[in-house]
C-alpha cells in the first residue's frame, strides 16, 4: 500500500509539474499568437478545459453518488439559465466580485456568468415567491480566478448543491447538510475526511470580545479564513498592519483561533468569561451545542469538529459556516500529489433571499455545495493508479460478419437488436475483417460478438461469441435478444 | 380523443396567448425599470427561463429517452467548455454569426458563448487529432435570436447531438442518424412525424442546371430554405429582387423544389436529362438511393420524405441533410397551440475540421441535433392535459411521529434509514402534527410512513403506514429497510 501510493506520488507528481509548465508555455504561445495576428490558435479559453469519454465515465461516477444522496434525501431539483442579470449578483461577493465574467453589452440588458448557485436559487426563490423547498442544483460557475489546473481550480467549474429554504426549528435541516457531506464523501472512498463546523454568530461575538469594532467584522473575518493557507504570524501581521486592528486585540483573537474540538469545547466556551457575556455567541453556541446533539443521533461527531478558525469568505453567512478537507494519513500519500484542499463547504444564509425580495422577507436557508472539481481530480488520480480500464459506451455486442456482402445482412440484424432494446455497434465498412471486429471489441470492451453467416442465414440462426472466453453458440434469431440481455445482465 | 384535443386546445392556446403578453409586458417594465434606475426587476434575462421542479421532473424524461437512444448506438459522452476563443467561432454560421454572445474585454481572451454544439466537436477533433469517434453531447447553447418562449424558441436552450466522425463507407453512418431520428421521436410519442432528406450536393447541382451563378450558391440556398415559413413567391421574390437571380432561373428552381418522394423520385431524377449531366447532383443522387435503401433495411422509410425544398440555414454542411417536423394529423390539434416546427435536424459537414487543422487535414463527420426544448414545450402539455400527478422527488418514506418529545427517535431512525440507501424525509419540526405529517406525504406523493411511539419503541417494532389505502403494519425496526424496499419496488 506504502509502496504503491509511492510510486504513484512519482508517477503523477512529474507530469503533474510538467502538465502545469506546459499550460504556462501554452498560454505564453497563445498571447505571442495574438499578437502575430492570424496565427489561429487551436485551444479553449484559459483555465478551462474538454472531457473527454474517460473523463466523463468517471465524472458520471462521481455525480451519480451525489445525486443518489441528494434523492435520498428528498431532494427535488431546478435549473437557472447560466447567466443573471448584472445587478442580480452585485453586493453579493463582496471583495470576489472582481471575478465575475461580465457578456460584452450587445444592446439590451446587461449581463454575467453566475458566480455560484447559490445567489441564482435566492433570487428564484424571491422572484416565485417560494419559502419552503429542498432542492439540488448541479451545473456550472464561472470565475475569472487564477486557475491551477492540475489542482482542480478552474475558472469554469461543476457546483453541486443542495439546500433547505424554509422557516424550521433550529439545527435540524443544518445537521441533515452536515450528514450529506458526511454520506457522500464516504461513499466515494477519497480517503479520511474532517467536516469542520463554526458559526458566523461565534466569530462575530468572538470579535466583539477581543475589541474589534462592528464595522471591522467583515475584514478581519476574511483575514482569519486566510488561516488555512497562512500561518498566524501572517494574518496577525495583515490584521494588525493593512487592516489597523490593535496587536492586543489580535493576540485575543489568535488565542480563540487555535481552539477546535467537540462538545467539550462548546461547554467550555459556553463557561467562558467572556463570550459568555456576548449575546450572538451565546446564540452561536447554544446552536452548535444542539447541532453537536443531532450529529451523535446520525453517529457522525467522529469526523466533526467545532474549529474557531472556520470563516468562509463569502458574505452571504449568518450562521452556520462548515468545510470538508481531505485529511493526509500515514502511508497514504495519494492526496499529497494533489493537494486538494477544500472538498465541499456551505452554511446558514438566512438573510440572502431578503435582499431580493422588494419587500425585503426573509426565508431562512441552509445549504452544502460539493467541490466536484477537486473529487473528480482524485477519483481520476486512483483509477489511474488502479489500472483500471474504464469503459467508455455500454455496448453489449457487435454485430459482425464472417464473409464479404453480408452488410445489408447486418444492418437488418442490428436494427432488429436496437428495435429490442439492445445496445448494439457494428463497424461502417461494407467488407471488414472478421479479425478488425474482434480487434475493436477488445479495444472497446464489448463483451458479444453476433456473426451472421450465409450458414447461420440459412439455418436461422445466429453465431453468439464471447470476447473473453472465446466460446461460440449458435442462438436461434428469435431468442437473440433475449440471450444477450441474459448474458449481459451483470454490467 | 377529438373531443379531448378541443378541450385542450381552447385550455392551451389561450394561457399562451396571455403568457405571451405577460411576456412582453415584462419586457417593458424591465425596460421601464433600467431607465428609472436603482429599481431592481427580479427576472431571468430576456429569453431565458428557470426550470421549476416539477418542469425537471418531464425534462429527466425527456434527457433519458433520448440518452438511451444514444447509449444504444453505442455512443461515447464527452463535454466541452460553454464559452470558446471568439476566433473559433468566426466564419462558422454564415449570417447568423450576429446571433452570437460575447463576453466582456476583461483583459486576456476574447471569448464567446457556443452557438451549437458542432463547431466546439470539430475544434475538439482537430485539437486532439481524433480522427475517429462517435459521441454524444448535451448541453446548452446560446443564440441572441428573438424569443418566442411560448413556441419553445430561447435564447438559452438545450441542443442534444449524437455525431459519427470517420472516413468510412458512404451512407452507413448517416443512415443511423436517420434510425436514431426515428427512434428517439417513436419512443417520446410526440405525435406523426416526417423526417425530411436531401443532399446539398443536390441543390448544389439544381442551382448550377437552374443556371445560378457558383458564387450565389449559399445566398439562393438561404432563401430556398425559407419555404417552411414563406410561399414560393415571396421566395421567389427575394432570389429575384434581393438576390439579382434571373426570374427563369427562379422558376426552373420553383419547379424542382416542389418535388418531394421517395425511391421513385430518386430514379426519376437519375433520369431527369439536366440533373443526371451534372457530377454533384449525379452523386448526391446516387449517395441518396444507397441511403434509402439502408433505410429501408431499417424499416423506417415510411417517416423518411426525399424533399428537395430542404436547405437548412448552416454554412458547414456538405453532404446529406435532413430535418424532422411534427405532422398535424386529423383529430389530433395538440401541437396545433404550439406550432413547434422542426424538432430535430443534422447532416453531413465533411470540410468543418479541417477548418481548424493547421494543414487543413479533413475528418468527414455527420450528426443529428434533437430540439429539446420544443419537444419539451410538447411534453409539459401533454402532461398538463392528462392531468397526471408528476412527482417531483423519489422519496420512499416519511419518518414520522404520533406522540410529541420523539425528536431525536425520528433522528435515529431515519439516519438508518438513510444508511440503508431508503429514500426518506421527515418534517424538520420538533412536535409535527401527525395529520400535517400525512398530509405532507399526500401532498408530494411519498406511498409509506414510519411512525415512531413509545410503545413501538419498546417493542422495537416501526408502525408502517400506506398512504394510499391507510393500512398500518407493525414491522420489526431490523426488517424495516428491507420491507420499505419491496412495498416500493415497483417505483
Amino acid at each position: 500500500m506504502a509502496d504503491a501510493a509511492r510510486r504513484l506520488k512519482q508517477e503523477t507528481a512529474e507530469p503533474n509539474a510538467i502538465a502545469e509548465e506546459v499550460a504556462k508555455l501554452l498560454e505564453m504561445k497563445a498571447e505571442l499568437g495574438e499578437e502575430g495576428k492570424g496565427k489561429f490558435v487551436l485551444k479553449t479559453p484559459k483555465g478551462t478545459r474538454d472531457y473527454n469519454p474517460k473523463q466523463m465515465a468517471i465524472r458520471e461516477r462521481v455525480f451519480n453518488a451525489i445525486i443518489t444522496c441528494f434523492k435520498r434525501h428528498g431532494a427535488e431539483v431546478i435549473d437557472t439559465p447560466v447567466f443573471e442579470l448584472k445587478e442580480t449578483l452585485t453586493g453579493k461577493y463582496g471583495e470576489d466580485s472582481k471575478l465575475i465574467y461580465d457578456l460584452q453589452d450587445q444592446g439590451g440588458e446587461l449581463l454575467s456568468l453566475r458566480y455560484d448557485l447559490t445567489v441564482p436559487f435566492a433570487r428564484y426563490l424571491a422572484m416565485n415567491k417560494i419559502t419552503n423547498i429542498k432542492r439540488y442544483h448541479i451545473a456550472k460557475v464561472y470565475r475569472r480566478d487564477n486557475p491551477a489546473m492540475t489542482r482542480g481550480r478552474y475558472r469554469e467549474f461543476y457546483q453541486c448543491d443542495f439546500d433547505i429554504a424554509g422557516q424550521f426549528d433550529p439545527m435540524i435541516p443544518d445537521a441533515e447538510c452536515l450528514k450529506i457531506v458526511h454520506e457522500i464523501l464516504s461513499e466515494l472512498q477519497l480517503g479520511n475526511f474532517l467536516i469542520k463546523v463554526n458559526d458566523r454568530r461565534i466569530l462575530d461575538g468572538m470579535f466583539a470580545v477581543c475589541g474589534v469594532a462592528d464595522s471591522k467584522f467583515r475584514t478581519i473575518c476574511s483575514s482569519v479564513d486566510k488561516l488555512d493557507k497562512m500561518s498566524w504570524e501572517d494574518v496577525k501581521s495583515e490584521m494588525v498592519g493593512e487592516k489597523g486592528l490593535s496587536p492586543e486585540a489580535a493576540d485575543r483573537i489568535g488565542d480563540y483561533v487555535q481552539l477546535h474540538g467537540g462538545l467539550d469545547l462548546i461547554e467550555q466556551l459556553l463557561q467562558d468569561p467572556k463570550l459568555s457575556q456576548n449575546k450572538l455567541a451565546k446564540e452561536g453556541l447554544g446552536d452548535m451545542k444542539l447541532l453537536f446533539e443531532y450529529l451523535t443521533l446520525f453517529g457522525i461527531t467522529g469526523k466533526i469538529s467545532f474549529d474557531l478558525s472556520l470563516a468562509r469568505g463569502l458574505d452571504y453567512y449568518t450562521g452556520v459556516i462548515f468545510e470538508a478537507v481531505l485529511v493526509q494519513q500515514e502511508n497514504d500519500r495519494v492526496e499529497e500529489s494533489v493537494s486538494v484542499g477544500s472538498v465541499a463547504g456551505g452554511g446558514r444564509y438566512d438573510g440572502l433571499v431578503g435582499m431580493f425580495d422588494p419587500k425585503g422577507r426573509k426565508v431562512p436557508c441552509v445549504g452544502v455545495s460539493i467541490g466536484i472539481e477537486r473529487i473528480f481530480s482524485i477519483m481520476e488520480q486512483k483509477v489511474e493508479a488502479s489500472g483500471e480500464k474504464i469503459r467508455t459506451t455500454e455496448t453489449q455486442v457487435l454485430v459482425a460478419s464472417a464473409q464479404k456482402k453480408l452488410l445489408e445482412e447486418r444492418l437488418k440484424l442490428i436494427s432488429e437488436l436496437w428495435d429490442a432494446g439492445i445496445k448494439a455497434e457494428m463497424l461502417y465498412k461494407k467488407n471488414p475483417k472478421l479479425l478488425n471486429q474482434l480487434q475493436y471489441c477488445e479495444d472497446t470492451g464489448i463483451p458479444l460478438v453476433a456473426i451472421v453467416g450465409e450458414q447461420e442465414l440459412k439455418d436461422g440462426v445466429v453465431k453468439l461469441r464471447v470476447v473473453a472466453t472465446r466460446e461460440e453458440v449458435g442462438v436461434p434469431r428469435e431468442n437473440l435478444a433475449e440471450e444477450i440481455k441474459t448474458r449481459t445482465s451483470q454490467f
